[in-house]
């Protein structure tokens, strides 16, 4: 067994200082790389936009396949697929960079991985891929969360050293129900209450209750440096550590709000046992035989 | 029977031109109000953003008295105190200008009084006050609605010469669930569906299902003018046409959004028998007793 530097899911909340880099700085970094602004605003923060990771027609061709996929998944394999707690909204379909093509093509876009082996000093693979359809008039929130508690618990990932991304595939605006994240919370880990359950996910990945962190850690974390939601057109996305709190609010607008998301592991980092002593989550939610590190440009 | 001229609460929903002016112009306007832009844009947009109509030390004042009215509330008039649907958090407290001095002179706050004069061109007294308390982490959406449509169909206001005002008591911020407004909305009546039962308002002020305008409709005024959600510190206002179609997405942040909520209605067009035909509400939700003209500076 792994040595456990982030416990979680005890008898009482706790706020752990982080005990892994944000930025895996090589050991001689380039001079463009130390000059590389991006980089340490996300060492800062734990997040940084990028207003513009794909271009209109790329990101048009995305939000059509997002559409495709959301059929396929519920004609074929309804398994992948996640629904609103209330209603018969798809919320989530899973694994979407092995379902499609056009995803998988997305997930290796030389200029994202680039910026990604410099974040996490390291190759990588993809440890989970998932769209999130937020519905207009009826779009449900996702409650506060750091990604990284979820995955070290209930899929064994040992430390913090990869990264989330979120692209919207249609118009991310402040009113319908955009991500949020809290600056700087990526340096702490709050530790969260609560046993967890056998299969957890079915519930979790609907509306979470266990593992979700404690209001007066949050209020905390909120008060040193409040609470940010970047917003940008289709192609716009939020890279961000896998420690950062991050939410989102409901959408009672009449505008969807559809992201991809994909997660990026250190090759260094592949799952060990959960920490929580459950068994592991599916391999369509978290990657434990599919690990291919992704191609580097000009192989 | 007063001619029903904004039919609602049937079969099929209709969007209905609206038939009653947004700004009532005087017969002879004063140089001054024909150059009031912030009566143009009223009338435009049916809303108008004040930023500071409370200074500072003020806003601190009416958030203070909010907390008392509060605990007041739940220890002596239970029957004024809403509550969340899925918590025991005060959701909303009625009619806080008949039971707190401070709301009362609020209400009666002399340029506010000559702005609202000026739109409505008559005399005006208070229709409703309430205080909403959006709590943190868990404060619930309310959906989109035309105040209008519930006030005729429910309280049986004759015609659109009616005015809202909602004052922000802690920061509002793009992401704790702000008031959202639809521009341009307030120029047609959308006819919702559904018969109204009696004593409707005890779910309708938790979470309406009747009196709520159908997504096609929604939908189609929003993709003329978008949605906005003006924001500022505390004491500033959104005052907004009875029938400007408006709502906000939930908090899950950890800064609570409280407003004061006051309603104007002109003189002239005080309360009938509601439209849909049920018994009136209380006299805390929509008043027929208490409408006495609001006192005008220096009398």
């Amino acid at each position: 067994m792994i040595d456990d530097v982030y416990p979680t899911r005890g008898a009482s909340p706790a706020a752990i200082e982080r005990r892994d880099p944000v930025v895996y700085w090589p050991d001689r970094p380039s001079t463009r790389m130390q000059r590389d602004d991006r980089l340490r605003r996300f060492e800062r923060d734990g997040y940084l936009f990028l207003p513009e990771l794909f271009f209109q027609g790329a990101a048009e061709a995305l939000h059509q396949e997002a559409e495709n996929l959301r059929q396929y998944a519920l004609r074929e394999r309804p398994e992948i697929a996640f629904f609103e707690a209330d209603s018969e909204a798809v919320r989530s379909v899973f694994a979407v960079h092995r379902h499609s093509e056009v995803f998988a093509r997305a997930c290796e876009e030389p200029k994202l991985l680039e910026l990604v082996r410099s974040i996490l000093g390291d190759d990588v693979y993809v440890h989970q891929s998932r769209l999130n359809y937020k519905p207009a008039f009826k779009g449900r929130e996702f409650y506060w969360h750091s990604d990284f508690e979820t995955w070290h618990a209930e899929d064994g990932m040992p430390r913090m050293r990869a990264v989330s991304l979120s692209v919207s595939l249609t118009p991310s605006l402040t009113t319908n129900g955009p991500l949020m994240v809290i600056p700087g919370s990526h340096k702490t880990f709050i530790s969260c209450v609560g046993e967890t359950p056998n299969d957890h996910f079915r519930e979790s990945l609907v509306q979470q209750q266990v593992g979700t962190p404690d209001e007066a850690s949050l209020t905390d974390l909120a008060n040193r440096r409040g609470v940010k939601a970047p917003t940008g057109g289709p192609g716009s996305a939020l890279l961000f550590d896998c420690n950062t709190m991050h939410g989102s609010n409901g959408n009672i607008t009449p505008f969807p709000r559809t992201n991809l998301f994909i997660v990026y592991n250190a090759c260094s980092n592949r799952l060990a046992s959960p920490f929580c002593g459950t068994s592991p989550r599916p391999e369509f939610i978290g990657a434990r035989e599919h690990t291919a590190t992704l191609p580097r440009a000009g192989r």
